[in-house]
């Protein structure tokens, strides 16, 4: 069996597959990308069991069909590092060789019947988004889960679908980042799919793998598992299981005042605002005033802070204290030139984010002490 | 007490200076930058004890003459996040104020009484030395060191002087660096300084010290610490004790096979070579043959290699089995299309690359098993 392609085109699919990979597992086979041959046709296939990955490289030349493990880091390495154009990859005398014009590479591989296999996408009904706003929605939902948490459901993203909309909702209980997108339905996608959440190491492996803005991603959502089909690659991830917050709930209906803002100044202000915080007193006060926003903080035996910016708000003066990390996190996956508007029902109540009306993010304020 | 001046130039002195601060210590005191002001010139000084620098920042303004302590990382965050193009630092009510436009930070500080004296260079005879040779001179030993030796003397550079010629040397007893350079003594320096050794973090400080390759270095060298002045900065370190091993003896003074090769189809070579190597078995096999290269490698349990490299070289052939990691680190600090040789006696010498006359490299092949 044997294989010959572009160098830079298996090291990319390779690259991409073999983030999957865990560098530690007890089930010393998943360190392995699996590739499968067939007619002209080269699969590579990775996989922790929770999450896994198809990635087809169309037009390759092979003599046969036929399947290898490839040891992830060593390959990993020799596509980095051999110079060619061209590389072939074979198996015989039960190793794997990997040559360039100047290189062979031998390597002992283990038995490739043993790798638990990848779903594919087999599906006639599915959901389709663009792949520009599918990317956007999970840049903007996925730093506010909570992988750490024994709430399973917190460590991933949920997903909310119908014919028109696609929901992205994700929350670590402190705060919650909300995006909705449009998107098509295929065939006849069931409604009864109730409340998909995928892990957060799926959602950043499906934003990663979408490499052509202008394609539709297609989406198929399972009773247990995902599968996400976006250019070359299949991705599969099992659900998380545990109930998502009713998120809804959190959002406050109304607002008694809105201060809006640029992206880049409130963020290079909160920034400032961080240095004099810790551990003890992570809390910074953010205080809307007739034409300025001040930014207090007092860091327990470090000192204290006080960042002014200028801002278009004439309503009455307001006090709230964030996390900034909560703050912070939130306008860096922004535009920074774009606007963002904050409103508040007062210093104790959930605030409200908004960068546009598809995107939201509610931050629990910090009680204040006086 | 109060200065205002540039914040980018205040910046990347601090970054400097920063970088010998220690972050774990038992001497609190230390995790601190002293700034101090005299008229119309503001030093920042920082140490571990061992190594300390001085850095003049001349035509700032100032009111007063003082010190005060800077907490290392919040100053930088505030010197790094800050917008403006201006910045004050002012010491009152017992605390230091940094303002910009926008901006005010108090930070707690501690007594600047309490920090060590950092050297000043006032000695009158000393060594000029290019900074550009300098800066490439310990590029090209301070890799040979090793830092976590009990034999001390290997954890630093030895530097040689006479009225001519700098050497610097490192060696970990496995393989060995050695640098030549020009020098000109000022004033009336000894002869008698006897075998300094410099510790490899001070030399790397030395060597992001030098921003100007064009001006010289000034080197003074006395019984117990070096001082190094280089543009605004001074460095000082106390010297490493110990007896750096007598280096001369072991390059060899004949050869029986000169080998000449290009660094960056070599290094790549190497490389490729690396990767089926493993702790158990990291030697690989360099074999030099007519119009050849061939580096070979078995890796226990994981597989083997071949990389071949065609080269001018029509001399007996002959076999040396090198840890290639060691080739590596000489090669990736040459100028890849430049030449390299390679000097051999046999396969079990000591083997000397040379990438010009004035910079040597010695390896100990390891030993056969065939």
């Amino acid at each position: 069996m044997k294989l010959t392609c572009s160098r830079n085109v298996l090291s990319s699919a390779f690259q991409i597959v073999g983030s999957v990979v865990p560098t530690r597992t007890p089930k010393e086979i998943l360190r392995n990308v699996k590739l499968t041959l067939t007619d002209g046709r080269a699969t590579l296939l990775g996989t922790d069991q929770e999450v896994g990955i198809r990635y087809e490289i169309p037009d390759v030349e092979t003599d046969s069909v036929g399947e290898v493990l490839l040891p992830t880091q060593r390959v990993n390495a020799i596509l980095r590092e051999v110079q060619d154009d061209q590389i072939s990859l074979e198996v015989n005398e039960d190793a794997l060789w990997i040559r360039s014009s100047q290189s062979e590479f031998r390597l002992s591989v283990e038995d490739a019947a043993e790798f638990p296999s990848v779903a594919s996408f087999e599906d006639e009904n599915y959901y389709l988004i663009g792949g520009k706003s599918l990317k956007q929605a999970i840049q903007r939902t996925i730093f506010a889960t909570d992988v750490e948490s024994t709430r399973y459901a917190l460590g991933g993203v949920l997903m909310e679908v119908d014919a028109e909309k696609l929901t992205l909702a994700a929350t670590d209980s402190r705060r919650l980042a909300v995006c909705h997108t449009t998107c098509k339905a295929h065939g006849n996608v069931s409604e009864e799919i109730g409340q998909p959440v995928i892990p957060a190491k799926a959602m950043s492996l499906i934003e990663r793998s979408i490499d052509n803005d202008e394609e539709d991603v297609k989406v198929a959502i399972h009773q247990n598992e995902v599968l996400v089909q976006s250019g070359q690659s299949t991705i599969y991830a099992r659900l998380v299981e545990g109930r998502f917050p009713r998120y809804q709930d959190v959002i406050p209906g109304e607002y008694t005042s809105k201060i809006d803002l640029v992206v880049g100044p409130f963020l290079s202000a909160v920034r400032q605002a961080m240095i004099v915080t810790n551990e003890e007193s992570r809390g910074v006060d953010f205080g809307f005033d007739d034409g300025t926003l001040t930014l207090t903080s007092v860091g327990q035996d470090v000192g204290s802070s006080k960042i002014a910016l200028p801002i278009s708000y004439d309503g009455d003066a307001v006090i709230v204290t964030f996390d900034p990390k909560y703050v912070q996190e939130f306008l860096r996956v922004l535009d920074s030139a774009g606007p963002v508007s904050l409103n508040l029902v007062d210093g104790n109540s959930a605030a409200v984010f908004k960068a546009d009306e598809n995107y939201t993010y509610v931050v629990m304020p910090l009680s204040r002490d006086d």
